[in-house]
């Protein structure tokens, strides 16, 4: 009766990455492990960015190859926010990789700074070079933007997504950056996107900054998202997002969707036993939900 | 488009109660006030209880008085546990009450030492005395028991609400106390209640103990409830349902229904800011979302 959909751990990144002090990689490997035993299995497992841009991630190498080693029966992905990140997620063996460009001009120029013709010209270098390589776009402010607002209208998404499927795109990720989107919202573009490309896959990455992490998920389920991006313990932030908080939570999600009878495959106790002892692990490191530091991309 | 609703304030009663130190009553209609000027139209302002078991509501006739006086076009009511409670109501002036049982037989005798067949017996007596007072039936523990669990069936449900309807209730507030329900849950209870009882009003009163408060109020909008619970600032408890915390905040609730294009009459930025001035008048006195303070009838 239930839609089929995966839920996509992004925590290893999106929620590490707004860490203050640096988790070692076996700390990092040791939360892998206990989301894997959860039986999570799509995991963003880290990001290749420059190491001083994100100290956190200077261990990106170390973390992935581990877990393509550890884990190679699951979807294991990162991010890129470049060419140089993609070359160096392949020399790892990855086979996929998530390239993030903003639906807002402002907030592209904020997180990463380049036009959208610069971003979508990368993003283009990386699928010619890397023929063999899953490359989805996530798709940063798809909802609303802290500089440009809310975005009433899905028609600027729908083009942009135009211009991903033209280089070769065929996964993207709708990312609500600061928590501006509403249920009716995400329902109205989700199926606008699905109906304009049906043969695309469509995830969410939902912040929880006004408490609606849950029901914009739950929202994007219904109306047909492939996947739902969380973060174990709602980790997570942007620094280039005034106002923008954790992600949703993934234990949450798994709670919400059992009870309801989907079939998720994660077993809620073990994930959150996961998420307690995650928080035991980075006490100190991490003040709650509203984190802006460091200058790393986000979505 | 969109089902017709009303968002109905409870802090005044389920809010309060939970305060560890005593809310003068002046300071009670200051928060009044605000939520009227907000734009909130429904409101249980009081509960009309022993003074010795909540000493908090030991003002329930002046404010209750206060708010007639103050706010004669608004649907105001209190809480009553009991036929007593009916009876000051009443003499205050109120026209409407709200009488609570619990469907767990277990925490109806925890939460107001009472069996079924008891409470049953002082709510038709409450009717019988006041034919003209509108009774309301809290349905404490709808969907969940702390003590049995939560109710995958709807079929217990079913039967007590036909006790009620014979008592000559009409209009039914399922209250979700513990916080267990999920949205699929919601849903089917909503649906089959309304099949069942066309002529009912129906609420719903949904704590937000795993972070489903307004996933689950949405869900029981899209299936018809007429009413949705909530307080300012998301205060409430149950000192007889261990692990519930606090309600739905209504300033939320509001934000999501007005971002969908609902018509909710409340103003966001008002009633964000009587929430903070809310928060800052009981700063100390209530210490998060998880309070078991004192003896009271909750729902």
């Amino acid at each position: 009766m239930e839609q089929k959909f995966d839920i996509v751990e992004v925590g290893p990144r999106d929620g590490f990455q707004n860490l203050k002090e640096y988790m070692p990689a076996e700390q990092k490997l040791a939360v892998i492990d206990a989301l894997a035993a959860s039986g999570v299995r799509h995991m963003q497992v880290t990001s290749f960015v420059s190491p001083k841009a994100i100290p956190q991630m200077r261990d990106a190498a170390q973390v992935a190859g581990a877990c393509l080693e550890r884990y190679p029966g699951l979807d294991l992905f990162a991010l890129v926010p470049n060419f140089r990140g993609a070359q160096s997620a392949v020399e790892v063996g990855l086979h996929k990789v998530t390239n993030v460009i903003s639906l807002s001009v402002s907030h592209n120029k904020a997180n990463i700074n380049r036009t959208h013709d610069e971003s979508f010209a990368e993003l283009q270098k990386i699928k010619d070079q890397f023929p063999e390589l899953e490359v989805c776009l996530d798709v940063a402010t798809a909802f609303g933007c802290p500089f440009e607002g809310k975005y009433r209208g899905v028609e600027p998404l729908l083009a942009f997504l135009k211009r991903g499927w033209d280089c070769g795109v065929r996964t993207f990720n709708l990312c609500d950056t600061v928590g501006l989107a509403d249920p009716g919202q995400v329902r109205r573009f989700l199926l606008a996107c699905r109906s304009e490309y049906p043969a695309a896959r469509f995830e969410v990455h939902i912040h929880d900054t006004r408490g609606m992490g849950l029901v914009n998920t739950l929202a994007a389920v219904e109306a047909g998202a492939d996947g739902v991006q969380s973060t174990l313990g709602g980790l997570g932030g942007c620094p280039f997002a005034p106002g923008a908080s954790g992600n949703t939570a993934t234990e949450d999600l798994v709670l919400m969707f059992n009870e309801m009878g989907y079939d998720t495959g994660i077993d809620f106790d073990k994930i959150l036993a996961a998420a307690k002892a995650e928080f035991a692990m980075i006490e100190g490191s991490f003040s709650g939900h509203n984190l802006h530091v460091g200058k790393r991309p986000c979505c």
